[in-house]
């Protein structure tokens, strides 16, 4: 028994898509990556449309048992943060739309799922997942790293005994210690490699 | 030769869709007027699904040759943008889908549009709104009248020969104080109504 979890870090130039299976076991196993792009300088509705065509296409691909979004703040950079909160809004309906289970990850939640440390930077969260999916090398742009981590973080937070998903915020709960710990034993073999 | 725009307010908990059709002499006529509800403890995704289909079905329904839309500040109210800004995703997206032109106009170009004041209240809009469609009634609740205030400002600013839609800020350049007079002029008949 595997679950299939479709996880999305939203954005209107660049929009992460990562599928993973994760294993009883809790290894999880990278299934496909993708990066939809819209050009800066299309219509704001066009770009939208593109972007959540991609989105629709890659579900109905890869029929996830889940899907996984990023939760955007308005406090996030303002620039950008309004195209990024109406990418996700897409992405949920298209969930919505399947009768597929969706949840939304704070970033923190997401880096301390993946690296045991809910302030880790990009580079760590990409090689965290490299390793965890024992790939040659980090998935690039950091977009489709991220919506890999964001599916792992998913899984793994959905098969906790005491599961927090949902919960805000970066720092651990015991349950979620216990968790890291455990995780850092099934990664061990991986160290080397 | 009309031009008939189909206005949304997004919101969440209330989105406003009001449809008119704006005469070659600028008197605008009422359509419909409506406004879609979710509930407030449903999951997201299901609000937002219930919402774009609202707004997807009034579309099919209506046929606009335009659709007009609210344009979402991220300073805005921070706890209610990020669902406002994400209902505005999707309303793109049912216009981009459809080919229909479609324009975000922010709140003071409607108000400076429809009451010739950009920081007019909602009371003003409201009663402007009534009195410019010939209605005995303010429409309730304010999302719709927004809706249709936002269809009308985006006729008026759409047939202007010195177009400014796009443009940001509410204040009014000359073309802009001439329409305005020119709409006084279109409203006088109505005044003692």
């Amino acid at each position: 028994m595997s679950l299939r979890v479709l996880g999305v870090d939203p954005g209107l130039t660049r929009c992460g898509v990562g599928i993973v299976e994760v294993a009883a076991n809790r290894v999880p196993r990278l299934v496909s990556v993708h990066t939809i792009r819209s050009a800066s300088d299309a219509p704001l509705e066009q770009r939208l449309l593109i972007i959540a065509r991609g989105i629709e296409a890659l579900v109905d691909e890869f029929h996830p048992d889940a899907m996984a979004i990023e939760r955007v703040f308005a406090q996030n950079n303002v620039r950008t943060v309004m195209g990024t909160a109406q990418v996700s809004g897409l992405a949920l309906r298209a969930a919505a739309e399947r009768g597929i289970p969706v949840a939304l990850h704070t970033p923190s939640e997401v880096k301390a799922a993946v690296t045991g440390y809910g302030n880790a930077d990009k580079k760590q969260v990409g090689a965290m997942v490299a390793r965890l999916l024992g790939l040659a090398e980090v998935p690039k742009p950091a977009d489709a790293a991220d919506a890999l981590a964001l599916a792992i973080c998913h899984a793994w937070r959905r098969n906790a005994p005491d599961s927090v998903a949902g919960t805000l915020g970066g720092s651990l709960t015991p349950a979620q210690r216990a968790w890291r710990d455990a995780e850092k034993s099934v990664r061990t073999p991986r160290l080397g490699g």
